[in-house]
């Protein structure tokens, strides 16, 4: 097998509350079924772990719910202190139609409810937030493995958003340490000498959903390994993901 | 290692001509690079090698365009016979705007031009079109691979559309033999009860952009093996990965 990639689930992971240490619990789990980080592999981990180990949980009983929140709520046929968490966490509203609401967040992201999640709180009647910083998240998880497990890897935080025309959501890439966004072919051409006409591929957003075909909703498994992705430095930010408004044909 | 997935390019294939037996050619690389298909395994076969071993190749000094595709081209800065030959492949367009041309295939696939495409045809002047129906073509060749080579695997072939809101192509399942498009969660529930936000998981798409992380553009590697994806049968189709337009909010 040349140049082959392999993936595998980190499993055993506790349940992962606020102020928890994610990175020793990974390094635990890892240790425990006997796998090691090697240099160059791609640490993959699920949005929701990362949110609750920085406290990014949101009890609804805390939540005093806006009249546009109350408003939309009625519209909706929605929990209106959820909404307003929702609303909280957005920055412009695409569409908001059959009780669908897409929302662009304050990273960017274009995505349902902002990222906001009532599965998998860890508690009744709470919601998990995306990371304030994903990007930040996934180089603070990249730095503390580099210290603890002395292994220089490259790390993915990720989501499952769905998409416009296709059915079914993807796990994509909302935070980046180490690892290109985008793999780039701009300017090169076949052998007969033709612009290649798909000049820019998502990498991260490749390896994210790759990462997912392991991961799995229901059995919490929210880690995994993806090891032997070719990619170069230098590293970017899932900001480079984010296509500019301005650019967007779709909004 | 536990219910892992492996993924490796198939090295050495040769150009692919129309006619040519491309199953033929994939079990000859694979015996070459001393590889043998398993049970299970996912063949992920590149849209352009399918396309041109089906005859998908039009050659543009036979294309007379239409006054709307030389009225087009003229507004674009286009190929009036390449584009003539996007609109016969178009069912709708849903956008025009800056030169970028977003259809909706005769399959229903939302996608840049068609899916036409003059980078790699093998031949100078030439474009190279989607399979007719990328579905069967995914099931002719999977029943193929059952006969020649004893394996009983599924079949994604594939191609890199790009997407509203994130930069980036990625890899996407357009023709399906032997693998469900989506894995479904709906009606289950998280540990609190709460029913899970998200509730299909494109894991069709997940595979194809899993297997482009080895497939590269330049480098003739049209074809990978993803071996471990643990899925159920029924096969469905590509089809399934497609939103009806009435429930699209973004067109």
């Amino acid at each position: 097998m040349t140049r082959g990639l392999t993936i595998f689930p980190v499993a055993g992971m506790p349940e992962v509350r606020p102020k928890d240490d994610l990175v020793g619990l990974v390094i635990a789990a890892l240790a425990k079924a006997k796998e090691r980080l090697a240099d160059g592999d791609v640490v993959v981990i699920a949005q929701k772990v990362v949110s609750k180990s920085e406290g990014r949980i949101v009890k609804l009983a805390d939540v005093e719910p806006s009249e546009r929140a109350k408003t939309m709520a009625a519209e909706g046929n929605k929990d209106p202190r959820q909404l307003e968490v929702v609303l909280r966490e957005t920055k412009a509203i695409l569409r908001w139609e059959r009780g669908v609401l897409i929302c662009e967040t304050h990273h960017g992201f274009v995505c349902a409810n902002a990222g906001v999640d009532r599965s998998n709180a860890g508690q009744p009647d709470a919601v998990v937030l995306l990371p304030v910083d994903p990007d930040a998240s996934a180089g603070r998880i990249r730095d503390e493995i580099a210290r603890r497990a002395s292994a220089r890897v490259a790390v993915v935080v990720t989501d499952t958003f769905g998409r416009a025309w296709r059915e079914g959501h993807t796990n994509v890439a909302i935070g980046i340490a180490g690892l290109p966004a985008l793999k780039r072919y701009m300017g090169q051409t076949d052998p007969e000498g033709y612009e290649l006409r798909v000049t820019e591929i998502a990498v991260a957003d490749e390896v994210a959903g790759a990462a997912e075909l392991v991961m799995g909703k229901l059995d919490r498994c929210p880690v995994a390994i993806v090891r032997g992705v070719a990619f170069a430095e230098p590293s970017e930010t899932a900001r480079d993901h984010v296509r500019p408004a301005a650019r967007d044909l779709f909004r």
